[in-house]
């Protein structure tokens, strides 16, 4: 195939796929979906956590199919087709932005985001800090390699530190971020608490120390182990996930440092998140 | 002094003083501000625009003032004391950020926010592309000197089609973006709508083209011009500006590249805004 990139397994599997076969006719929202996609699952986890019809459509981003570039110009996943009032759909994009539309559009179905504006914008204080913090030392630590001007140990300890943070500002019962109920600020990191495995498989460092290899930093780790455990588990972001296998591919060419997503070629060139 | 970014006017000038002379006295509500900053100047207008009470306090964030790194560690202005139920004020970060914290608060002053789920997010993903598109090449722009990998023909043109991107998306017969009404997409792009006069004065180049140079895309350029100058000559804009030679001193470092805010600091290493 002319484009590496687009050489991706075609669709969702595994758990994934049963979410995928229960949304295939026709409602007022239309998912534009890419199966792999970290910041898809956001919006993703979001329409499951509040049970929102919706049809999934997957699209390969790479292949840049005319139909889907219609809709979203910049070809991006996850895009919405949003309902207007006169029964047509306009696109919305953005991860973030998708999941708290859809809060907003359906208030009375588990709620994500606070309905107190203080401690709403508080909680997308820290939802930033995923985008702006964790996601590009994630990259950076992803798409080390030895022709890389940073070293490995600094981008490890990079990320370490962007997680140490966020979740010093967590409840500190927990599970989760707010504390027990489940809110927008876990789905927003899920998909790349599930992911660290990449790190370690690829890199060979570990994301985050093992249990009682925290150090000083011990107790904020057993923090985050339990948060980390809680969101795993959660039926919404364990059941918007495939099988393994079929992302290793994908990783590979992260970890070569060979991707050609908007993501990948922001972090070569020492941006964050485009 | 020894850091030279200190060395900044110690106060507001001009109309500006006039709006930090009337905002003196204690509120529910404190706002951390430094009158040289766009992104102060946004929540600012956001006050301004909706009439809101609030004590204005005056930060240098080059001096790290040990009482107001207790409030915010980062030392970052915008920062607002946000009013809590027993009386005390909590911190808030984030320009946009506060000014959609205030325009929620106070949702019966001058909604800058439409109330419509998708043409809120619709606009801001717009305001996302003004902090992820236009600042950075914005600042490519003003930071380019003789050492920059980069050309300042190259910054200046991904400087004038992000700014193109942008009015193409507004309503075609304004002058605001959403058309009449004033919104929180023009009061997130003003405070650098009437800062081009920067890139101008220190590199020579014209910002966006004068009138009847805009070749191909003059009709976007006379819909540029009409927006800016109704956004310039909006009295929330105008009045949270300073005296023009008191942004010199500032701009001069920046146009030196030797500036050190977070933001210079990234656009020297290729980021985007931190």
């Amino acid at each position: 195939m002319a484009i590496p990139d687009a050489d991706i397994h075609p669709s969702a599997t595994g758990k994934a796929a049963a979410i995928v076969a229960q949304h295939q006719k026709e409602e007022p929202i239309t998912f534009y979906s890419g199966w792999f996609c970290p910041f898809v699952q956001r919006s993703w986890i979001t329409l499951e956590e509040k049970k929102i019809p919706y049809k999934y459509v997957e699209i390969n981003p790479y292949l840049k199919e005319e139909s889907f570039l219609k809709l979203n110009p910049r070809g991006l996943v996850p895009t919405l087709g949003a309902p207007q009032k006169d029964g047509s759909q306009k696109p919305l994009i953005e991860s973030n932005l998708i999941s708290e539309y859809l809060d907003e559009s359906f208030p009375d179905q588990t709620p994500l985001f606070p309905k107190d504006p203080y401690e709403k914008a508080r909680m997308k204080v820290w939802v930033d800090h995923i985008t702006t913090r964790i996601i590009p030392n994630f990259h950076k630590v992803l798409q080390h390699t030895e022709k890389s001007q940073y070293g490995l140990d600094k981008a490890s300890a990079d990320f370490q530190n962007a997680l140490k943070t966020w979740i010093q500002e967590a409840d500190s019962e927990g599970p989760y971020f707010l504390g027990k109920e489940f809110s927008y600020a876990d789905v927003a990191l899920a998909p790349w608490a599930v992911r660290l495995w990449v790190l370690e498989h690829f890199k060979g460092v570990a994301a985050v120390p093992p249990p009682g290899k925290g150090g000083a930093d011990e107790e904020l780790w057993t923090r985050w182990r339990n948060w980390s455990e809680a969101v795993a588990s959660r039926k919404s972001v364990a059941e918007t996930l495939s099988d393994q296998e079929h992302y290793l591919p994908l990783y590979q060419r992260y970890a070569e440092d060979k991707a050609q997503s908007e993501l990948a070629k922001a972090t070569r060139e020492g941006r964050g998140v485009p």
